[in-house]
């Protein structure tokens, strides 16, 4: 007999099933024992009468039984409109216990606010118990899910990049050292370059969900030294407005398909309302960007500075854009140039690119790249880095057409997207400098 | 105006469109000139009539453009029934020169037959251009695709667990080492213990596809250091039966799609026909499977050899497979425990497990796992991996409920789905001993 899930178990009022799960709580009352039990879609309350000579057996399991012990029960789900949990209650004539617990957690999971997010992450598989980060990781699973089907609906192709590779390219001084065999091998920063293989080799639209490495010795609540990254890169564009209005459309996608299907339990859970952002997105310049936020909120570096957002400005970016234009999304163009990564186009000194702002937070850097190869070529030389990319420049030697794209990071995605302060309580498994356990 | 793909062109004849793509080959005759222009998923032919004098600029063009440059044109797409290239050509109005090919290939991509497997791979992104490797890449996309979809359709949650691991667990010796900041990590081989760890943390069902990395300094048509998995677990299951019952479900699941969607492809470029396997896959026990193999085709090693499948075994259990069964796959259970992994359970000696094999090559090992703490403690310490395996022993003590599991490596299943010899050509960059790069 096949384990009905507690979120189905409506469907089955009056029959009889089988459950499986932990033993979330025991209530011993005189005449009466009430059992929690929790699988990873809600809870079923079991009620075991104990004038019943039949239940004597369950109540010696039950009464031995550590919490968080797991139990596969078989027995009729009977309706009760007086239990509060579904209204109905699993009236037993099985029990096998399947794991005991040890009597004692390293902490409560069901209250996380009396314990450390280090202790949380070094028992990842005891907090991940908790209701709310139970659900985040199935919420960040079906936005990811949207998020490709977008992209499979407008027949892109998913590639898996290599994370060795054998140069450390894109900016060497950030980049792990692998020991490979007797030489050396690096892991991957993002998968920018084969992205772009992919684009010179004809593909024309191609996405990749994968690892990226930083080894960056930073410790900010966005950052991790491994972190996975949702890609994107398509042929045939005729500037970056075309990849903005693909990244937009594809978030507006994803987010009205998360509102649809989840909108409620984000709701109950994380108190947040889903918004399903009117297309288009707006859009500044930096130039107007900064004269905006100063106009309104009074907020103003130096004209030097203005060549790239502040945490600040992002924030205020983030306010305006929902005052303003009543939206949550505002994309930031026209920056200059020469702070950028190589292989971006860029036009008369501006960068071909943007950066897109979601809840005052930046989330992609997007652009057209440069796909000329003597173009190519000179920017990479003016950045000093022509022998470290040669590999890349043979790439645009052959044909490439026009090219753009972005990407995004899935855990900070997930930390805006349910309001949670760090990405290191969306990743599965934080990592950063000091933290590489369990 | 947007670009049309070549395999949408029959719903816009007569029309004009914009189009988009390589330069494939050039046929300039005494009155005309053919261009064939080329995308990611098929040609169109532009025939431009020399006697015309608006169609001078684009011969012009033309005449002095490499073949794989790349361009835009725009033009009325004409139906013409002499035309063999999908009874239409395209009449030019506007040419845009994007790229500029250099007028030599380093090989040809036309006929991969005049070159070597390492010079293809040397310049994958012009090997990629020809029509069986850019095919290839669409299919397993889609191949990856279906086996998802059937996981979302079961209410699995994808997850994405790190790569970059504090210990050399699973097996110390083909590891490879990280220098991470002033201390080590190593390179995860396969997500095994946090697909576990996901079930002690109560989630139920997992999947994730990423990278698995394996410091095996072996050269073979399967291996490669660095390979895509397909990784599966869930848990509430009764026995490996479950396991291999949903494995088998989504492999049928996966193919019946492959074969509708893309069928007719696959036979034109690989000569494949896609077979839908039927329900259930045939079932042996190692012994079976021995003497089977024995009586219907000769083959036979010692009884103390019979620990395992030779790679002749494999393949003649393919034969039987389909000569008996009429299945091109077929499972192998009941293997002597000792020499399997010691988190798989075991039961009076016997691993509760099975491996598949799929027209004569292994695809998969799947098996219950071990969740009782004392059992998984003992099976550790019985291969002296007690301390090494610590944090994952953690797991079990807390009350994890009985689940199973399987990996399917992507590279070697599309090696098989399309009867490519070797993994070096199904993988987007191979990854080997002696290779790195590009």
């Amino acid at each position: 007999m096949e384990k009905v899930y507690a979120k189905d178990l409506k469907s089955y009022l009056g029959s009889e099933i089988s459950f499986s799960g932990f033993v979330d709580s025991i209530r011993n009352l005189q005449w009466v024992m009430f059992v929690i039990l929790r699988d990873s879609t809600g809870k079923v309350q079991v009620t075991i009468e104990k004038s019943e000579e039949k239940n004597k057996p369950f109540l010696e399991v039950f009464e031995n039984l550590p919490l968080e012990s797991t139990v596969k029960v078989r027995g009729i789900l009977s309706e009760n409109e007086k239990v509060k949990l579904n209204g109905c209650e699993l009236l037993l004539s099985e029990v096998e216990v399947t794991s005991t617990s040890v009597p004692e957690l390293p902490f409560s999971f069901k209250d996380l606010s009396t314990t450390t997010l280090d202790t949380r992450l070094d028992y990842r598989f005891i907090d991940m118990r908790n209701d709310r980060v139970m659900a985040q990781f199935q919420i960040q699973s079906a936005l990811v899910k949207y998020l490709r089907e977008y992209l499979y609906n407008h027949e892109f192709t998913e590639i898996h990049t290599p994370k060795l590779i054998g140069t450390a390219s894109e900016s060497g001084s950030e980049v792990f050292h692998v020991d490979y065999f007797d030489g050396d091998a690096y892991l991957a920063q993002s998968p920018q370059f084969y992205k772009q293989m992919a684009m010179a080799s004809g593909m024309s639209k191609v996405f990749e969900v994968g690892p990226c490495f930083r080894a960056e010795n930073s410790n900010t609540n966005k950052h991790a030294t491994e972190f996975t990254s949702f890609d994107v890169e398509f042929s045939y564009i005729d500037s970056f407005d075309d990849v903005m209005t693909l990244e937009s459309e594809m978030l507006e996608y994803a987010l009205r398909n998360l509102k649809d299907n989840y909108g409620e339990k984000i709701k109950e859970l994380f108190g947040v309302e889903i918004t399903v952002p009117k297309l288009p997105f707006p859009k500044l310049s930096l130039k107007e960007a900064y004269k905006e936020i100063k106009e309104n909120y009074g907020y103003s570096i130096s004209e030097e500075e203005q060549v790239d957002l502040t945490t600040e400005a992002e924030k205020l970016l983030g306010r305006l854009s929902m005052e303003k234009y009543g939206n949550e999304f505002i994309f930031i163009t026209d920056y200059p140039a020469e702070k950028r990564a190589f292989y971006h186009m860029r036009k008369d000194g501006i960068l071909q690119g943007y950066d897109l702002i979601w809840k005052g937070v930046e989330i992609t850097t997007g652009a057209q790249r440069e796909h000329r190869y003597e173009e190519i070529v000179k920017n990479a030389e003016e950045k000093g880095l022509k022998d470290d990319v040669k590999f890349y420049l043979e790439f645009f030697k052959y044909g490439c057409p026009p090219h753009g794209g972005f990407a995004i990071g899935v855990d900070r995605l997930t930390m805006l997207l349910l309001g949670i302060p760090s990405v290191k309580e969306t990743q599965f498994l934080f990592r950063g400098p000091n933290r590489l356990n369990p």
